[in-house]
């Protein structure tokens, strides 16, 4: 794709707002709130990464503790939002599923119109997010209801990487696998203007709700164009049975145009910076359950992909083997990306109504000119 | 407000896109595919107009009449659906009720990936819609579950407008309301880049399913500065006890700089084309009624805005009262906004799929410069 078509239409280059939570530098970086993702990942809780994006700082102590406290309470359920997630199949789409959670649980806490308590929805979202999936999970996989309440301890008192593995997976896991899930939603927290953020920011721009900007996010985030990329990078990883059938699989998806999902980026211009972190965290895990070949595979392919059309691996990619390797279902990955982005909408949505401005562009008319109506009678 | 202020900021005057659905002309006219809005508020009928922001053309009898048999049979929601209504509470927001609704009902008839059968899935959206709102009111409010099956005649064959107003009055309604509604349900079904069709393209920009889709609309419509403008044009007329305290009580809400909903707009230079319509059907309906006073309060406030600050009434405005003489709550007027530019929302959604790309615009980063990371235990 040529430099200049890539640039046209979809608002691409296009300046749409002003915001102080993230920058991608020049295509090359990315900073929260002026933090390096790179430190942010090596040093930084998730839950510090979420405090920092919503207000701007990150939290003291005693900031930390009182946020995680009240976020972590959000994690046992109203009993109704409980009723309606069994109400929906099974076979659901785990992201119709986090969409119809996230919208439930409006109407059991309700954002007040002058938004007084938008840090306390901010929170009732973020927390109970992944309750909402483990809920599911567990009463249509394993016929069983998730009692929080009985296992108030690790409820209240987990990180948000232990407490969704470890309820996930109905056992302990390795210290590995939460520090690689707590990296991973940091990486995934925040980027600017994306599909999904900006939809956030269109639908407050009509002073809407919390609940009604997150779940229009949730359905951005749900197209394999954004969020549904890591799921794709799955597939593509999948489609191919080993090691040596790589090149002569990629050369025949390129020659049918098939999309190569997980590689180049809208913003970025030589790599994505979040895919040297997450590609090592890959590489650890899939030594930590043996399993070589999967990330083998993923390495020829970034490299197969950089040769023959000078794309490089976005984020979307290694993060696909790095669930993968932690047991957890395709269906997932995209959305464990909710339960992340949500702190970055939020973010967002809370920039939005300081300086709120209704978002509303126009649209060049190329239909039909003007004609007269033809009654129901006369029309062939 | 300055022209250069208006202006600036939230995509003002950016063109975001190419349509050929809707054009507001020169900011004085309205037409849909090419059709002027008088003659369709005049001559056709709600399904006729939702066709044509499909398909772009109006349909023939036999097109007309498959097109509703098929839209009237959603009508009757899945029994999982009606469960999840039911645990709604009473005391919820509409507008929420309607979000979770449609969310929900996409778990029960999913669209496929390659939008094979997005015709359906447009179709089932439209028809159920209607049937959220009112299952949810008479289980709540007249503590009865709305049994479609057994009064099948009326509802595989009444039209939207009737099928919504007997449906919640439980009763026949006089054919002027019909007649109203149906206007009504045309003057809001489709309007260029409104915040809402907006969220509704970029959602679907990213390849995301219908629902999705649909479902960020409705949360950008919840608000006040769009969707729900209505319900507050019907709060400011509540305000005001008599015509004889219009300028008095007008005088002192602009005095304390409060925003006056269902006046201006975005794209519309002197007047909303669609304001002569409803303020029509409101005058007939008041006088139907026996209400005169709601509808004479309402020209007096018309009249002060204009000479008070050059400010036209919107479609909110009248159709505030005219919804009031037809026995609807207030908190139902965005709700029947959504069953009615859902139309509009789905035209744009094929639309933007025909030709997509990504909408991803950029953002001016405006916050701290880079920093270094400090430890948890260093803060203060």
């Amino acid at each position: 794709m040529s430099e200049k078509k890539k640039k046209e239409g979809g608002l691409a280059g296009i300046i749409a707002g002003k915001t102080a939570i993230c920058t991608v530098g020049d295509g090359h970086s990315l900073r929260y709130r002026g933090y390096d993702i790179y430190e942010l990942a090596e040093h930084a809780s998730f839950e510090e990464v979420a405090f920092l994006l919503l207000y701007g700082e990150l939290p003291n102590k005693k900031e930390l503790e009182d946020f995680n406290k009240k976020l972590f309470s959000f994690r046992i359920l109203p009993q109704a939002v409980r009723e309606i997630l069994k109400l929906i199949p099974k076979d659901s789409h785990p992201m119709d599923v986090m969409r119809t959670g996230v919208s439930a649980l409006g109407n059991f806490m309700r954002e007040k119109e002058d938004f007084s308590n938008q840090d306390e929805i901010a929170l009732q979202i973020l927390g109970a997010s992944p309750s909402i999936l483990l809920y599911w999970h567990a009463y249509h996989i394993h016929k069983k209801e998730l009692d929080f309440e009985s296992k108030k301890d690790s409820v209240l008192k987990d990180c948000t990487a232990k407490f969704f593995l470890e309820t996930l997976h109905q056992k302990e896991v390795p210290q590995l696998w939460v520090e690689a899930m707590n990296v991973s939603l940091i990486l995934y927290a925040e980027h600017e203007f994306n599909a999904s953020t900006f939809t956030t920011r269109i639908i407050s721009s009509t002073l809407s709700d919390l609940h009604s900007s997150v779940v229009g996010g949730i359905g951005a985030l749900k197209g394999p164009l954004h969020g549904g990329a890591n799921e794709a990078a799955m597939e593509l990883l999948n489609s191919i049975p080993k090691v040596d059938s790589v090149i002569e699989i990629m050369q025949k998806k390129l020659e049918n145009k098939e999309k190569i999902m997980g590689f180049g980026h809208r913003v970025y211009v030589t790599s994505d910076p979040r895919n040297v972190v997450i590609k090592q965290w890959s590489r650890k895990l899939g030594e930590s359950v043996g399993n070589a070949e999967l990330y083998d595979k993923s390495e020829v392919i970034e490299k197969f992909m950089w040769e023959s059309k000078k794309l490089f691996p976005n984020l979307d990619f290694y993060s696909a083997s790095a669930y993968h390797f932690m047991g957890i279902k395709t269906e997932y990955f995209t959305p464990i990306f909710i339960m992340s982005r949500e702190s970055g909408w939020i973010g967002h949505i809370f920039e939005q109504r300081k300086d709120n401005k209704l978002i509303r562009p126009n649209a060049e008319y190329i239909g039909v000119g003007d004609r007269k109506f033809v009654p129901l009678e006369k029309r062939s």
